[in-house]
This record gives structure tokens, sequence and C-alpha cells, in this order.
């Protein structure tokens, strides 16, 4: 089973080229999974009665062309396998021509709310009925890696580029140069969860990116990126956005606690 | 002439007490304005052929209750003047069930896109068949006045209860004490005309409110802002938020820019 959801862009979706926000399509594709998840009877409010929630673990989006204000999109989706710990849901995104023009990898694991540790999905009931037999549309998220923030400027090295990882996006540990962002985590970065809304750390690092001299290459809407999600944060926690540039198309982040302890990870392509 | 427009509360809407966020339900109600003109034949599309554009100088709102997530709410609009720079626009916010959640009322101008001057409104047609004989729902939009960053502690002294404002709006111009937040604006702040989005002011000022001890009366969704737009801010910029509490109900806020020329000022009770 899988299923068509339709999204149209709005004024507060789009900046001043008038084409919606990387973040904003992230944020849909998110909205797409959780109202499937709804309809097939395992959504947030279902797993809830059990005391249990998805979490993000890992997402990849790749966007071909940002749609334009008044543009409707279709965000079909579907969830392709069960691991003892994570599931796969896929997107694709097609415009009211019935183009495609992005497509996504999400990896979700189960939480008990207690013990805030991940779950058996083996337990998990219609599973067989929800599996859809068809590959995911992009290359899986990957792992990223390390950026190590003692390293001296001169051990700065290029990232390799994303379509040399592994399939199992075990890109190697290496260490990066990085600069340090302090941020403190305001009420309107916390989500109905009551932690760090997912796709707030994207807008951080666009945010970042769009400062620098990477803009135009961001702007143009053709992107990928890959995300890791380690920790959750809360409000008023004081974070460190770590940003480092690799080669001339990609740019890692790691997203710090004040413990040093990376909370969320992604490179932007 | 007026219409209605419908808009369903998502989770990206929703904060942790799975209501919307206020400065949500003022973008919504600006999404009514904005659609609501374009119906009319003076939308900002419109306008921009004959290269000029509809600007915010002053919103209020008032919300008795905030809607929840999946709830639909109706924004009814409709023009109850015009003088010769500025007309006024109201709004009505209702639930599902047709009860009033809340109401607005916002005061435009039009400039020259070119010399970012205001324009004589008596110039515009099809102003006669825009206009509906209905008072506005709520007070009019007051104007904020004054704080003063160099008055010492000693000389702080309550804010005046918005209900004993007259009704033009003609607050004296108090000084209060002041707290200092450094605020660099980002690709996020940014929306389709280049500038700083008019809810992101808001944003920032609920930000800082749900940091304090104001809080939990924030939280509780009982609330009414006034807000003078006052300057353009841009990318890049870096403004100075000066927020100051006034008796237990209000806080007040007054955002400047490097030069300490007041973008945006507001008051929240």
């Amino acid at each position: 089973m899988a299923g068509t959801y339709s999204y149209r862009i709005s004024s507060r979706d789009i900046d001043a080229t008038l084409r919606a926000r990387i973040y904003t399509i992230g944020d849909l594709i998110l909205q797409a999974a959780g109202d499937d998840a709804d309809m097939l009877g395992f959504g947030i409010r279902d797993l809830n009665l059990g005391n249990a929630s998805w979490v993000l673990s890992r997402m990849a989006v790749e966007m071909r062309r940002l749609p334009e204000r008044h543009e409707q999109i279709d965000i079909y989706t579907w969830v392709s396998d069960y691991g003892r710990l994570f599931t796969t849901r896929n997107m694709t995104v097609a415009d009211s021509d019935g183009v495609e023009i992005g497509a996504a990898v999400t990896l979700w694991a189960m939480i008990d709310l207690d013990t805030r540790r991940p779950q058996d999905l083996s337990a998990l009931s219609n599973k067989g009925t929800s599996l859809v037999d068809r590959e995911p549309p992009i290359e899986r998220p990957r792992k990223v890696g390390t950026l190590d923030r003692n390293v001296s400027s001169t051990g700065r090295r290029p990232l390799p580029h994303v379509g040399e990882a592994s399939r199992e996006g075990d890109n190697a540990d290496g260490d990066y140069v990085c600069a340090e962002h302090p941020y403190r985590v305001s009420y309107s970065d916390i989500d109905f969860n009551g932690h760090v809304n997912s796709m707030k750390y994207l807008e951080w690092m666009v945010d970042l990116l769009m400062a620098g001299p990477d803009a135009g290459r961001v702007r143009d809407g053709r992107c990928r990126f890959d995300i890791n999600y380690l920790h959750e944060a809360k409000l008023g926690e004081t974070l460190t956005i770590c940003s480092a540039d690799g080669d001339a198309e990609a740019s890692m982040f790691d997203i710090r606690n004040s413990e040093g302890i990376s909370i969320c990870k992604a490179i932007i392509t």
C-alpha cells in the first residue's frame, strides 16, 4: 500500500526567488510520511497508544527543481522494507504535470516513550500489508562522517563526493576543519514532540550556507542533502553548529550539544 | 465585497501544546489578505504591473483560542475604509463550528517600488466595489511608544493597559528600560519581497517571551498583539531586539537596525 498526498506551495513557503525553500519541501515530505502512516494504522497517534513513537533516523532528499508559489506538488510515498530496528520509507515528488522533480528516502526507528530506546520492529503488526515491492528512488541516506574541531586549518581535506559513497552509506570517518556557530534552541524550533523539529536543523544549515560564498549554488535548487539524527535537542539548550566546506560541491555540518555530543550531522551537495 | 479563506492546521503549524503558534495564525491572516486582494484585482501581482506594492503598516490580532492540529479555520476578510495613505482590512477567524476564535485589523500603505514612498490611494481604481460597510471587529492597531535604552532600571514604569489606549492608537510615548538582544537576519527570515517577513519579527518576540517568566501567559493562547512596521530589514543586517516588561500583562518590543532606527515595534498583551 502506498499513498499520494498533495500540497500547494503558498506565500509563506517561498523565498525571494519565488520558489519553495528546500527545508519546506522537507517538511512536506515528512508530513506525507506522517499522513500515510496514519492511514495505514501505525501513525504516531496509534503508536502513542502503545507508548511508542516513530523517530526519524536518517533522511536523504534530492531535488531537481524547487516548485514555485501556487504550484501543487504530489508526494507519493511507500514503505519498501523493515529491518529489526529500521524501516525505509520512500517518496517521490511530482509537479502538476506529473514530472518527477524530487525524491527522498527516510529511515525510521520506533522508540519506547519512557526509555527512549529503540524497539524491535518484528513486533509491529500490519507490516506485511504496508510493504510495497519498489526500490528506493535514490541512493539511501548515507552515514555522515566526523568533523574534528581540533584539527588545524592545514589539516583540511576535501569531502568525498556523495556519488562515491558506498550504498551502505559507510562513509569513511575523516577529520575536517570546522567553523563553530553557537545557537540557543528557541520556542520556534520546537515541534509537537517537544523537541527540535527535524527540518529546523536543515534550516540552520541553509541559513549558514546562504550567508556564505555558496549561496548561489544552494539557490539554484538542484541539491541533495543527507541528514543523520543522533540525539534530541530541547528548548533552551545551547548547541554548536560546526560547518566545514568540502570540495566545491559539498558542505558538511555537525550540530553538537553542550557536552560535545553530536545531535545531528549532515552533508549538503 | 468580502471573502472567506479556509486553512487546515498541520503538524508544522503547531507547538508542543498541539495548538497553532500565534505567528502562524498571523501568517494565515496575511495570506487571506493577499488572496482576497488578488481576487479583487488589486493584489500584489496586479500592483506590481504598475510598479507599486502593498506594504503592511500596522496589525492588531486578538485570539480567544488557538486552533489545534487538523482543525480547519475560516478567515473572513473585508476592507472597511480607504484614507489618503492607508486602507483598513479586517479579518475574523472562525473554527469549523462557526465560532469566532479571533479577529484582526490591518493597515496597509501602497508604495512605489522605485522610490519606496507611499502613494496616494485616491488614484486606486475598484475602490468603491471593494468596500464593505462593516466596522473593524476589534480596536484598531495602536501606535506603539518608545523604548529608551538609556533609562536606568530605577526609571522603569509600567506600560498602560491596552484597553486604556485611545481609539486613534495615540499611546503616550513613555521611556521603558529594555534588554537588548542582537540578531542577524538570515535567509530563513526573508520572504518573497526580499525583506524580513512581517511575522518573523513576531516570531523573534515570542521566542524571547517563551524563554522568560511570561511563557505560561503566552502559551495559554489568549492574547492581543499590536505591531507597527516602520522600515524594512534585509538579509545580513544586524538588528537589536529591545524588549521591556510592562505590567504583569504586557511586553513591549522595539527592533532597531545598526543605525538605531526602529524597524518594528510591538506590544503583546
